[in-house]
This record gives C-alpha cells, sequence and structure tokens, in this order.
C-alpha cells in the first residue's frame, strides 16, 4: 500500500520528527486503481502486463535513460535487486513515492527510502523499462547459456566513433514521463536502491520526443528541423507488432516471451554546419520536405513514398543516397523499427558549438534482422552521414512485463 | 510581420523547391497582438517593456541558458548583432520562427533562416533574457568608462571549485520556456545569427525550475528534495523589487536604468552522499521540514521563521550554521534576491555517480551587497557545504527591456 505524492500536500507537517511516522500509512488508496490508460500528461499508466511499459505506450515528452554496471559478484544479489527495483517501479510509476517518505517505520535517523524531489507532483505518465545487455550473460552470475541469440554483439559500423565510457552497460533503465523532474527522480531513487550492487555506468536526459508511437500523437521535429518517426511503427499496428516488436520463441530464448531488443545509439549533430546547409540541399538529403514532412514529390506528411518517382529533370525525387529511401522498409526486406528517440542539449563542446544531438532509441524483435541491416546500409551510404556521428552504443535485451505483485522484472530470466 | 508556428501547418507542401515561397508571407497576423501575460503554458509574453521579461516573469519550468565569447574586433558588429538578436527574440518570444522559415525570398539555395525544429509549437511562455559580462567592458569595444560599479569581479569565495571553461562569457542569453524544444531552438537560432561575431562559451540546459516567482505559484523542490526559494523575491513585492531588484542610478550607471544584474553558479550536489543522510540531519541541515517546507518548529511552510525558538531541548530548531538562517535576508542586512534557479541532470560523472545539483540564478540591484555577502556567509558556515561545490559562475549586467520595435538590447549602453 503506498502514498501518494499528491495526498501528502493535504497533511500539515508538525515539526521535523513528526514528519516520517506522521504521513506513512497516510491516503493510502490514491492511484491504487490506476487507469488502463493514461488520460492526461498527470495520470499514470498501469505497470502490471504482458509487456513492458515505456515501449508501445505513447511517446513521452522527456526521457532519462541510464546504464548500469553490476558490481556485486553474487547472483542472488543481482536478482534480490531486480525485485526490489520492481517494488519500487510498481509504486513510481503510480505517482507514488519509491518508499515511504520518511525514515523506515518513521525513525528520522534513517535515510529517507524515497529522495522527495518528486513529492507533491503527479505520475506524469512515467514508465519505467529495463534491458539486459550482452556483458550481463559473461561468466559472473551463470547465465552465460541464457544469453538469447538476438543479443548478438553489434557489428562495427563505418563511421562510428564510439566512446566506450557512454556505451554498453549490464543492466539499463528507461524512464519516460512527462514531467523530467519525475523521470529524474525514478532514475535516481532506482539507483539508491541499488548502492553497493550497481553503479551508474552512464546517464543521458532527452529533452524532446523525436518520435510517435501512436497515430494519435503529432510527429515531432529532430534537431535538423525535420519531422522524425513519420512512418514509424506504431501501437495500433498489431500486426506488425506481432512480427517485428515481440521476442518469439523461434528466435529468440522462451525466458524472452512478451520481450524486446532494445538498441540505443547517441548520435551527435553538427547542427552549426546543417544550420548553413541549404534548405533544398537539407530535403534532398532528408528525401522530405522540411515544413510538411511530406516525401518529396508528394504534397502530404502521411502520403506514401513513390520511390520511382521522377521530377522535371527526370531525375527521382528522392536521390539514390537520402535518408528516407535508405532507411525505409522497402529498402531492407521490410524491417521494421520501433523508435522512441529523443533529442538531447549536453551544453557545448568547448570549441564554440553546442553539444547537442538525438538519443536513438529502437525496440524490435531481433536485432540482426533490423537495426543491423538498416544502420549498416545507413552508415555506408546515408547522405546524411556528414553532419551526425554515433558516439555511444548500447543493446539490451527487454525482458516480458511484469505480471502482477509476485512478479519481478527478470524473474523468467532467473528462476527457469 | 511575421510567420506564426502554428499558422505553418494550415498550408499544404507541395515539394521541395515551393515550400520556401509559399510560407512567406502568410498568416502573418497570426500573434501580433501578444496577450498582456500568458494566460496558459502555450501562450507568449509580452517582449518589449521597461524591464527585460524573464526576470519577474512566474518562473517557467525548462532552462536554456548560454554564455558567449565576442569574437568579433568591431564594435559595430556587436551593436549589429545585438539589433539583429532583438529582431528575433521579438518574434521567437511570439511564437514565430527567427526569420521566414525558408530560404530569405524563398529561394531554396540559401540556408532557411530558422532552423525549424519549433516549427508546430506554440509560443510556450518563452522568455530571452540577456545580459553582458565583465569582460565586455575590457578594452576591445570602448566600452571600459562603461563599465557599472555593481559589475565588479566577484571575489573568490571558500570552497568552491571553479571550471573557468564553463565560466564567464561576455555575453548571456537565458532561455526560459515551459517547453525545452521552445527554449534550445530560441538559443540554437541566436548562436546561429551571431556566427562569426560570437561563439558558444558554454551552455546549460535545466530541466525544472527550483524557485517560484510569483506567489501564484506552488513551491517547487530541487535535487535535494527540499522545497527550495520559499521566502524568494516574487513580482508580487512592489516595493521590494524597486528597492532590491532594479538597478539605480544611484549606485549604477545611467545606461543600466530598468536592468538589473544577474549571478549564475552551478553547484554540484553529491547527491549519493546526501542519500545515506538521515531525515533529521538533512532537515537540520536546512532548517526546515522536507515534507511540508515548513520552518523547524512552525508548521506550514510560509510560517514566519522564529530563528530564537528553541525546542524542548533548549536548543534552538534551527541552527546556528542551517541553511536557512544563513541564507536569510534578517542575517544579511536585509539582502534579498530574487532567484531563478533550475535542476540539472548532465549524465554521469564516470565514477558511478549522477552529475547533477542546482543551476543557480539570481537577479539584484547590487551583487556587491546582495549575493556577495549572502554567499560569502554560506561559504564559510553552511551545513550544507558538505553536499555541495560550485563549479561554475557567472556574472552580468543585465539592461533595461526594449521598449519598442525601433529599440534593442543594449541601446543604452552602445548609444549613449
Amino acid at each position: 500500500m503506498g502514498l501518494s505524492r499528491r495526498g501528502l500536500f493535504g497533511l500539515g507537517a508538525a515539526g521535523a520528527a513528526a514528519v516520517g511516522a506522521g504521513v506513512v500509512g497516510a491516503n493510502t488508496l490514491l492511484h491504487d486503481a490506476p487507469a488502463a490508460h493514461a488520460t492526461s500528461t498527470s495520470d499514470p499508466y498501469p505497470f502490471y502486463g504482458e509487456h513492458q511499459a515505456g515501449i508501445v505506450t505513447p511517446a513521452q515528452d522527456r526521457l532519462h535513460f541510464v546504464a548500469f554496471d553490476v558490481i556485486t559478484d553474487k547472483r542472488a544479489e543481482l536478482a534480490e535487486l531486480l525485485q526490489e527495483w520492481t517494488a519500487a517501479a510498481a509504486r513510481l510509476t503510480q505517482g507514488k513515492e519509491a518508499g515511504s517518505f520518511g525514515a523506515v517505520g518513521g525513525a528520522p535517523e534513517a535515510a529517507p527510502d524515497d529522495t522527495g524531489e518528486a513529492l507533491g507532483l503527479p505520475a506524469s505518465g512515467l514508465t519505467l523499462t529495463v534491458g539486459f545487455g550482452p556483458s550481463l550473460f559473461d561468466d559472473r552470475y551463470g547465465l552465460a547459456d541464457r544469453r538469447p541469440a538476438p543479443l548478438a554483439d553489434l557489428p562495427k559500423f563505418p563511421g562510428e566513433q564510439l566512446v566506450r565510457e557512454i556505451s554498453g552497460g549490464d543492466l539499463c533503465v528507461q524512464a519516460c514521463a512527462h514531467d523530467p523532474q519525475v523521470a529524474v527522480h525514478a532514475i535516481r531513487n532506482l539507483a539508491r536502491i541499488g548502492f553497493g550492487k550497481v553503479s551508474v555506468r552512464w546517464s543521458q536526459l532527452g529533452f524532446g520526443r523525436t518520435s510517435s508511437t501512436s497515430r494519435a500523437q503529432a510527429t515531432p521535429r529532430n534537431l535538423l528541423g525535420f519531422k522524425d518517426g513519420t512512418d514509424n511503427l506504431k501501437l495500433e499496428d498489431a500486426d506488425l507488432l506481432r512480427d517485428q516488436l515481440w521476442a518469439s520463441p523461434q528466435d529468440s530464448s522462451a525466458w524472452m516471451a512478451g520481450g524486446t531488443y532494445l538498441v540505443t545509439r547517441k548520435i551527435r549533430m553538427e547542427i552549426e554546419t546543417w544550420d548553413r546547409t541549404s534548405l533544398a540541399e537539407q530535403e534532398q538529403i532528408f528525401g522530405r520536405d522540411k515544413g510538411e514532412g511530406a516525401p518529396l514529390g508528394a504534397r502530404a506528411e502521411f502520403d506514401p513514398i513513390d520511390f520511382a518517382a521522377k521530377g522535371p529533370s527526370g531525375e527521382p525525387y528522392i536521390k539514390d543516397d537520402a535518408h528516407v529511401r535508405l532507411a525505409h522498409p522497402s529498402s531492407n526486406g521490410d524491417a521494421h523499427l520501433l523508435r522512441r528517440g529523443y533529442n538531447y542539449v549536453d551544453g557545448s563542446d568547448g570549441l564554440g558549438r553546442l553539444d547537442a544531438g538525438l538519443f536513438f532509441i529502437a525496440y524490435q524483435r531481433d536485432p540482426r534482422k533490423q537495426f543491423v541491416p538498416v544502420q549498416m546500409r545507413l552508415a555506408r551510404h546515408d547522405a546524411l552521414n556528414e553532419y551526425i556521428k554515433h558516439i555511444s552504443s548500447g543493446l539490451f535485451a527487454c525482458p516480458p512485463g511484469v505480471r502482477d505483485a509476485g512478479d519481478y522484472w527478470g524473474r523468467t530470466l532467473f528462476e527457469a
């Protein structure tokens, strides 16, 4: 039973000592019956389900993504941590604290089991999505023979300049919410709960979504100024989700049933150079017009793309090296991705430029057949490569959803 | 006359070449009559006025702050840039593009004079606030004798560990908005307009406000989990604003009439250490309870603080080294600050910790009498110092507001 953050404000405080004891147990019924779907940007999404939330959930506005190294050498401690995280996530996603706000049992002599900065804030559509990196399947935890085939190491792509310190990770958590304070609060509390067992390897904030994952959402824009994700896989595409998103027993491990595979890429953009490129060149590079997002040669964003159509000059409207042509499922054996990326700005780079770009996130059934061939094609041929650079990479197996309060993230992996 | 970003979506696109020409001049009347005050988080604030917006404006949710080095050596180019920036800001703050979206005159062969990523987004309460750093008053631009006395270099404070590369700057722009994409877009376009004349020195995103600047706003929380800015100077405090916020001819330069002085400090927090500190100790360090924000010994957030009140043990409820006691106007000769800071997370630090804290922003009439003595007291005695570290510092003279379309940022400085 949980303490509602919203409920807390109805309570008076009567000095320091009373706070911990005073609020525990109050307002325990709020948010225990979440709406089936968030109906406003304040409301919660359900935590329990066949699949993890935060994948086909309509992409929220803000992101805090973290990768952890596991530093305990005990498999039991790792499994225990995943249970503790699951319990905290079940509360956090419903707008409650990670634990009771004050000290456990109300003793002010203990550290609070919630860090407090989200007190008073609603659930804000928070979802928390966990993944397991390839390195978790080494010899430390007896999981080597459980590594699913689609979690094969990514190949080296031409031109990538990966920074090891911000790549990889044994575990990841994607926190998405409409309020960044809520996303940051969730990641910080999971890190706090994991103290001594995991260590933050890298962490990334994204300030604005660059993809829609539902037809009910308007297509947002990336930092090159173009609409992004028009042809994204969306939650309404039931058949495609079954075929292209969720792990299948045919090509994956049984413990991954209901799960999916996540690829992250931090893509730095040379935005100052881009900003001095002509509109015509920008549009030719993408293969879409900038204002409407329509395929070149067409009129509206969702018009079908005719890659054979030729303009008055006899040249194809969409060039051979245009981004939209190379990335399109029709160029890649009908491989789709469910993209869920975010724009980022990490300050400036010391050379007078903004350190900005796209934190790319894509979910899929099998990266070997989806992300890898698509990205290999892009890395080799995409006209956009002059303006972008891949500087980090992550690959994770996201286990199935948590079924109920007796289940936990990764149970099928650890308890098979 | 401007192009509304919202209006653009009413126009179809008919292939690449038509876009630039198609939209210029359309929908020019939208947003030309901004509301006197933003009535929703989408609406604009007025740009023109006696004072710059973004100071007493109710603090918006998100921040992008940038400091520039001026790289031109020509005073006329600098003044011209300020005029170009003013014109762009007058458009951007009203939800328009920095210039017409496509190429100038509709020619697709030119680079667009807006970068495009805010197309379709409303004004979102954007304010842009400019400041001039002490270094602008060196011998480069003939401004040395115009340096106002309150813009005296800050002293070295005990314990600070300033990083030169993310401190100082000839110019700064604070962009605040409810949508971070809108704030980032504004800064990026000002940087684009300034290409060859200015270079980004440092840049900081803040994801959540940590101060209220109006009594209509709920007090937000910092990343230590406490309400911050309860006793902040607020826009309703007319007498205090006159005495403590706006520059005065008595102690400032005439060109600064209607202006104010800005101090920024990036304050890294040792949040993992803090999170292992007991609730009682956290509350003693602040001098307030964590749940309600009430002064220790009192009941509610806005209860008057009785620094003499003693608890049952005979000790003061609020300790001598408590943050609220040391920072309070009553400890500092009635010196107030208008704080407008933001929480930040810049990823992680490579040592397993989140790189997080507070980007402190404070406006005031004279830093020599306000920020400096308050911060000196805090730097010497504050119990909080164990958990925080000042790593960057900025000081800027923010000129008066732009009166009308014939005026520009800094006109009183350059044209006296």
